[in-house]
């Protein structure tokens, strides 16, 4: 299974049978917005809290992705699933009201490939059948996790990045209709020493370049492999770095195209999103929304999804700690 | 490789290889002191904060684990860790020190089997070869995350539990000289409406049953076939209950021994930590430091090691939730 240094490469390709993506008001108003199959009009969802409203994004996702794939709560075997919020209690209560064996993970906005690279490897092995993977996050439960008090309305510098309020979940399978998980490649942590958590697509960016790299050299693949390279949630500052970064480093970009969820998500120019979209749901909504329903439509058939995450807490922001990255990617193919 | 309704079985089981426990001055007061590799003296380990003492414990633990392993850093292919910091800073530094690809998940104290289990099926997946899983606790740190501040040395009933300061880690590979994991089941989000955190051990006895249960189920084992079936973390309140529950469900457990390494790690009766030992090194430690060696010595042949974890945050808790917990089970053969 496994190939070169960090790659899981699966002779016997899961299959992506189905997804749920659930998105708010802001992504509502995006480009992508007739991908998702449910945008919300705003960011309670009729819940008490915006935590219960995250978990409720989260849950909705992966009813939806269960419905999509013509199963029940029932047949899902495992659900391996994390987000942003301490002790990923939305992923928790999600996996409470699913019901299903349940792995907790944590990679901030990379949990979407971890979760879809850990779930391919359960279906790859053996080790399950029918597994889905998600993750969510939420403007304000992670502004007021990780910044400021929400309702202060702090003013960002254009070097921050505006969290996607959603859910994407996917379900896995050894076998049935839909793209292909071929591989994924597992990252490491990188840190350059970048301590400023208004700027965290410039900190992600060679945590990207480092796993895309690895991927490529792992696989033997050349980037004119895929019709699409994509990055996370690096945006506006921290898309050009790496796209830089990988040039400078001999990686023939040119070859394919190289683009970003956070830049996709949001018409950034217009939109009050700073640089642009960050968050689990982001690349987890752009790719089980938007790439894969270009894919069914023929216009893509290989992409590489490098979901980046910044792995800082506040407290380590706080004693002075320079921001841990990373990045998992994931291979889909039709 | 799935046997049952959730258990991996694997048919070349992986070997531990070697194993590193490192732990606090209370643990080392304790009936266990002599298993550990490392007893500090005290808790701050000469570093500024009691977050950087518990990276230090974790990068400890590994680095004595791949060093008993007789292996350099750069031979640990993945590292899968986590713990109980908001976003699981601990193993998020620690695997920047180490270097390898990361796999950051997070169970709260079933952290400890959540990593064995995923190591294990990587190497028996053939996705890698000498794997390493760790997790670590700090009782200071989860004091001043979870309840309130240390310095304030809040009283606490004796429901409540004492966090294991420590970390343990293990090299899973392939090959090798090591008692073998044979099986590891996953486990499901267990609440049954308590409240209260500081019965923690009340909370997660039902998901121990669960996935004890479960285990034997999936497997077709009596209780018999392992020497020692040990919880995680349920000490004095919880491992009673769990106990009864499993009895009162029919399951034999009088052919076993049945006990709980937040019972084991420390004298209970005069050490001053109420109802026992909690924390993700809780079982950590006494399964990689303890159970291993007598393994080793051959009093014990087969263990399950069922750790518990109490999945809440204090938001959850303060928006009213009850407590969600789970429990995963790893089954360990000289």
């Amino acid at each position: 299974m496994k190939q070169g240094e960090r790659t899981w490469a699966f002779p016997n390709p899961p299959v992506i049978i189905a997804t749920g993506t659930v998105v708010g008001p802001d992504e509502g108003e995006g480009p992508l917005s007739a991908d998702f199959d449910l945008v919300h009009p705003d960011m309670e969802l009729q819940q008490p809290s915006w935590e219960k409203a995250e978990r409720a994004l989260l849950e909705q996702a992966t009813d939806i992705a269960i419905s999509n794939a013509k199963l029940k709560k029932d047949d899902i075997e495992y659900f391996v699933g994390g987000d942003l919020l301490n002790q990923i209690i939305s992923s928790t209560f999600a996996a409470r009201t699913i019901g299903a064996p349940y792995i907790g993970v944590f990679g901030a906005c990379s949990t979407s490939m971890e979760t879809l690279a850990l779930a391919s490897l359960m279906v790859a092995s053996g080790a399950g059948d029918k597994v889905l993977a998600g993750t969510s996050s939420h403007n304000c439960t992670v502004e007021k996790q990780f910044r400021y008090p929400t309702e202060y309305g702090s003013q960002k510098p254009p070097t921050a990045q505006y969290t996607v309020t959603g859910a994407g979940a996917a379900v896995v399978a050894r076998t049935g209709d839909g793209p292909k998980v071929t591989a994924a490649t597992i990252g490491k942590v990188v840190d350059l020493g970048i301590k400023d958590p208004f700027n965290m697509g410039a900190a992600m960016a060679p945590a990207a370049v480092d796993t895309i790299q690895a991927h490529l050299q792992d696989t033997g693949r050349e980037p004119g492999y895929y019709d699409l390279i994509v990055t996370g949630d690096l945006a506006g500052v921290g898309h050009p770095i790496a796209r830089e970064l990988l040039l400078r480093n001999g990686v023939p970009l040119q070859q394919t195209t190289f683009n970003d969820c956070g830049l996709m998500i949001y018409d950034v120019a217009k939109q009050k999103v700073q640089a642009g979209g960050s968050g689990c749901a982001c690349s987890a909504v752009v790719t089980y929304g938007h790439l894969l329903r270009r894919m069914k439509k023929g216009e893509l058939k290989r992409i590489l999804v490098a979901a980046t995450g910044a792995l800082l807490s506040p407290l380590s922001f706080q004693q002075g700690e320079s921001i841990p990255c990373i990045a998992h990617a994931v291979s889909i193919e039709a």
